[in-house]
């Protein structure tokens, strides 16, 4: 089940543009499907589409109504309901990427029901995992993973599969978090499954395709990282890749949330990463490093680039300043 | 909150000795808190222990009813909903290790709560988990690990326990699974836990101690097993072990479940898992290996023994055969 796209981007009242990040990334990376935003009165985040009520996007064409905004202490206010209800009753279906369930919700549940409209809920799985099997599938994969959490491994895999898509080669990204899903349509949070079904979950996502396509995975976490290592490595076994890109921060005293934790060393994270990957794919390797040096200049940015491909003899890219043309290379 | 012993084994009409073999378990490694067993005319299974009725239970001071049974096809009987109804109206608790749970069941809940009894439905973990945090915290900590599922990591867990309390160390066996919470009374089936908090369920049942004081934490899948290894490294990581115990069985064609992958070596197993185990402890080792030899005779097993201990230069035992006291006293 695919959320249809065209989206409207609901932003409510959110009080500014963080508050909107997940909105923010579906409206970049999907711009033809974003054709605008619904904002309230106060609301400080903007995504720089048009400002549409639910008659002017139903005349646009929208299909879906897209929830990519943090709600403060978890509940979703009467004034959202009322506009979510309003959407429902004129035809549109609802995307969420709130921790609190649509599904949860009586009201919104029966008018959707009403109304013959579909809710998504895409931080809770509803789908029934299998076990993994883990059996050779056609098909090639390529895995974003990470010496960290939030290193930039969803923005690089949908850099690899735009440059893909630029040189016709047949690829699918496939989404494995919130923002993710909003952009492939579909796909499952990982980190929301139970995790006898993790690898299983991943399987499904990733499913036997022709030979000379890829999917592009969305990765997790880090198998270093002390709280999240079980789902980076049951992505890792999923997804059975062929292809890794080592993605990384240029400056991070430590791991995200764990104050104890300095960042792995990239050396280190390769070699675990090759050694884990291998026992579902023997081909496995990493093919190329993607670091965020956002908080560098141009010129540190590439003698630190510079530096790193000479220690690794790997190609490293900032996949925002440069793209990914330089990993899609290194895939022979 | 904990299942209160002492308990009755709900047997049913277990059609075999393998339909019970959660109760067998929880029989052989609590024996002093199974007073009973009670079973339905054309059991096919019997714990050696004296058949009770509900009444005779209720004198001889039982407080829990334990289903350690499968059920077929995941439905619970009439005639055993009967006899369930029965014990809470008695004053008795109920815990499952049935897939269906309890609570799912209305009159099940509604007579608990007339009567003020409790339902542990021990597959199902019900507890609110933090993500890990992978602090450093007192105490010691033992894992058992395995090549494999099903290789018997939880008997070796035990019988490492119970050398442990033979030489009046503190310690505590933490179960991760079904036939484990039951001998322990309480713990969390790790793999039925959202992905996100594997390591934070598990730091929550082996939290700061003595500093003299062993955790034995029951190990679960193989980080080598393309189904379940991210619920492996997320018990790694959330256990912090100082000591891990290798487990193996001597003879098997592939990985259970997966005709397609051999068993990895025992090498390679010992390498990986220090590495990962490393990553939040650095002093995590490989203290000894526990082989599972039922498939060989005493001879045979000596000398399989005998070879992987001259291979690895760590003690190797079959903690069935020969009890765990050379894993403790490698602990040194």
């Amino acid at each position: 089940m695919k959320i249809q796209a065209p989206y409207l981007m609901f932003l409510g009242d959110a009080p500014d543009q963080l508050a909107a990040k997940v909105a923010n990334g579906v409206a970049k990376w999907r711009p033809d499907w974003c054709l605008g935003q619904l904002r309230f009165d106060g609301c400080g985040a903007d995504l720089g589409l048009t400002d549409m009520s639910l008659e002017e996007a139903k005349a646009a064409g929208v299909k879906t109504l897209v929830i990519g905004v943090a709600n403060r202490g978890g509940v979703i206010p009467d004034h959202w309901k009322a506009s979510l209800l309003d959407a429902l009753e004129m035809g549109f279906d609802l995307a969420s990427g709130l921790h609190n369930k649509l599904a949860d919700i009586p009201e919104i549940v029966e008018k959707a029901k009403a109304n013959g409209r579909q809710l998504f809920d895409v931080r809770h799985p509803t789908g029934n995992f299998d076990v993994a099997k883990g059996s050779k599938r056609p098909g090639k994969r390529l895995l974003a993973v990470g010496t960290d959490c939030s290193v930039g491994k969803m923005f690089t895999a949908l850099a690899v599969e735009a440059e893909m898509k630029k040189r016709g080669m047949k690829c699918s990204f496939r989404a494995t978090g919130q923002t993710g899903i909003f952009i492939a349509g579909d796909g499952v949070s990982v980190d929301a499954v139970i995790s006898d079904f993790i690898s299983g979950a991943t399987e499904q996502i990733t499913p036997a395709n022709d030979a000379d396509h890829w999917d592009v995975v969305e990765g997790q976490g880090s198998l270093f990282h002390a709280s999240f290592a079980g789902v980076s490595l049951g992505l890792l076994h999923g997804s059975q890749p062929d292809a890794l890109v080592m993605c990384h921060v240029a400056e991070r005293d430590h791991m995200r949330g764990l104050p104890d934790f300095p960042l792995p060393s990239i050396q280190d994270c390769i070699e675990v990463n090759e050694r884990m990957g291998r026992m579902v794919n023997p081909d496995c390797r990493v093919i190329g490093i993607s670091v965020n040096t956002s908080m560098l200049d141009d010129a540190a940015a590439d003698e630190y680039l510079a530096g790193l491909e000479a220690e690794t003899g790997l190609p490293c890219v900032d996949a925002y300043r440069h793209g990914a043309a330089r990993l899609v290379d290194a895939l022979g």
